[in-house]
């Protein structure tokens, strides 16, 4: 296998556009990633969309050529692939499988979402198809109420208290304030954190991520050949996919995910890195609690130690190890199908020192670990400086 | 890159099933290939869903590890893959890249729709979803009127007649009567296929596929390690993904589709042969036009001979160049995610000579030809005696 460079970006802001379709929107994201990357549209071998609910959200599906011939890229493979909110995470993994296994040089991957064309119980429902619509959903419950199980669990089995949830929400709107594309701009304390509008008892309306529009954008190519295209290149040192029951009654425990643990294991060997050799990291917090438990499966901490952890401080942008110096899902926006790729913007950012007021004091080696419904899918990401 | 071989192959009856649900027909496909590879679930690498709409069909999304998981298959990337009616048609193509480059050994891909459980004119709009919404389709298109559009245009330039439509339909449905799991099996004349009630002038019943609930599985690894698993293995000789515009009106000439001829000359390229070592054919009937097109790009026939070459016979069982020979979408049915692999399964099966009353005289070498929507996603396929 060869080893693999991000050789360019793009992203568009995050937030409610009324103004713009799901086309327009990956578009712009594409385009920017092509400009950063001084590649053409006709020099893309391949490209893929991830994208979670289009037909759904906006009633457009066969997505992949749709976008792709919109860029101006023509003939090749454009290929769609939706894994709930993991959807651009593991199109990321199969673009660098395609550029490690030698089958491809050049891969584009977009990841798109336009949600907020929809009412918000709508919006629910929608995103209640990535849970199990057999059992769990057909029970009544939406993706805050399957955390909120999750949380109070963790609040049981660990000691978990609110204030720690609160406190992810806090670090993470102080990040999100100082990032101009950030769907939300709004610090906040923590007395608010705790005090939010109730959703799913122990989740108030501060533990939950965003409803958002958004698309981002990475080109691929061999290591060896980065540097034809960009003088910044990032290196994919570690990467892998995972998989576990979609319904969270399937699961033996629900306090730990383990395509979690399986991705972030296989990730690490990859790299030839422990846990302790991550510098900063996105993960995935479509609710606060999702980033306490992120962080214990990766190893950041031992488990049920996640809560102290970040109340703690250890994990705002002068911790010891920053999480979501972004805004995270939290403040920066949760376009689904669009995150996984804008995690990659995100680490890429920070490793070419470009993440402005938002920069973290150590950033050679990122991880980004994406997660889809209530753990079916996990990929995890390490990347490094070239 | 390696040379790759199927290894087993299982699928459902397709039809009407009220009393079954989307992941019991994944599973049935699933186990059966699993048994007819000889391959247990603990034993595959990395799992491949295709499937167009079922968020849209039956409301249920992250559908990959929503069936890996009830197969048994744990851990392992799972991932869905949405191409339109090429849907299992290109995660079969992924499937095939990542074993031919040594990424994995032993992967699986299961195709699956379940369409029947929404009203006639709700489906419809569902598989509109695959043309343009933004234009084509605001415009009240269906895809029975685009290819419609299709048809009067083949007819204006190449005087194409109805007469020729129709004998697909007499021979596709002379086939599906011999296939027991065929969706309709009900031989009828040319004068009924004529007098077909009217769809979309000049497409009536006759010249439509069918709205099918029903699976298909197929199970690859390395050609090397094929007869640890199988005494039939099936080798896959060439294949090949293409795209193009998804909205008809962006194309120069609308009666034929760049992304099948780009498709078969990288298939025929990859495979050594051209069109003339094809001995016969699964050709993507989803209206009878598209057969005779299909024909035409992959130069089984000069441009605009394609009717008259079906009305001659010569794509009969019997015929110089079966095509059909199961049935085709028009007969054996077509639930849209699962026709991709299904044609993969009829194919082995006339490979291996278990086609039953439907086996072709000569079956070393066939092609199976899955078009997305009308014409925005191709997958050509060519398989051979191993």
């Amino acid at each position: 296998m060869r080893d693999v460079a991000v050789i360019g970006v793009g992203k568009t802001a995050f937030g409610v556009f009324p103004d713009r379709d799901l086309r327009s929107l990956a578009v712009e994201a594409g385009e920017k990633a092509l400009k950063n990357a001084h590649v053409a549209p006709g020099q893309i071998e391949s490209f893929y969309l991830g994208n979670f609910a289009g037909p759904s959200f906006v009633g457009q599906n066969h997505l992949a050529p749709y976008v792709s011939t919109a860029l101006g890229i023509q003939g090749v493979p454009a290929t769609r692939i939706e894994a709930a909110c993991a959807s651009s995470g593991s199109a990321f993994y199969h673009a660098w499988s395609e550029v490690a296994s030698g089958v491809n040089d050049i891969v584009m991957v977009v990841g798109v979402e336009k949600m907020t064309s929809q009412p918000t119980a709508k919006v629910s429902e929608i995103l209640a198809e990535a849970g199990d619509c057999s059992g769990e959903m057909r029970a009544g419950n939406t993706f805050a109420s399957l955390f909120a199980m999750i949380a109070r669990r963790h609040m049981h089995d660990f000691g978990t208290k609110k204030e720690h949830l609160a406190s992810v929400a806090v670090k993470n709107h102080a990040n999100g304030a100082l990032n101009p594309d950030a769907h939300m701009r709004k610090v906040i304390t923590l007395e608010q954190a705790m005090k939010g509008k109730p959703i799913a008892d122990p989740l108030n309306i501060y533990d939950c991520s965003l409803i958002s529009d958004g698309a981002a954008a990475v080109i691929l190519a061999p290591l060896e050949r980065a540097r034809e295209f960009s003088d910044k290149p990032v290196r994919i040192l570690g990467i892998a996919q995972a998989s576990d029951w979609v319904a969270l009654d399937q699961k033996d425990d629900i306090t730990t995910f383990p395509a979690v643990r399986r991705a972030g294991e296989k990730a690490y060997k990859m790299a030839g890195v422990t846990a302790s050799d991550i510098q900063f990291a996105e993960l995935h917090d479509c609710f606060t609690i999702a980033e306490i438990i992120a962080m214990e499966d990766l190893g950041f901490v031992p488990r049920g130690k996640g809560g102290p952890y970040v109340f703690d401080g250890h994990t705002t942008r002068a911790g010891e190890r920053p999480v979501n110096a972004s805004g995270g899902l939290k403040a920066k926006g949760h376009p689904v199908g669009a995150t996984g790729v804008a995690q990659i913007f995100d680490l890429v950012q920070q490793i070419r020192c470009e993440a402005g007021d938002r920069q973290v004091p150590k950033h050679s080696v990122g991880l980004a670990e994406n997660l889809g419904g209530s753990g079916g899918t996990c990929v995890v990401t390490i990347l490094g400086a070239a």
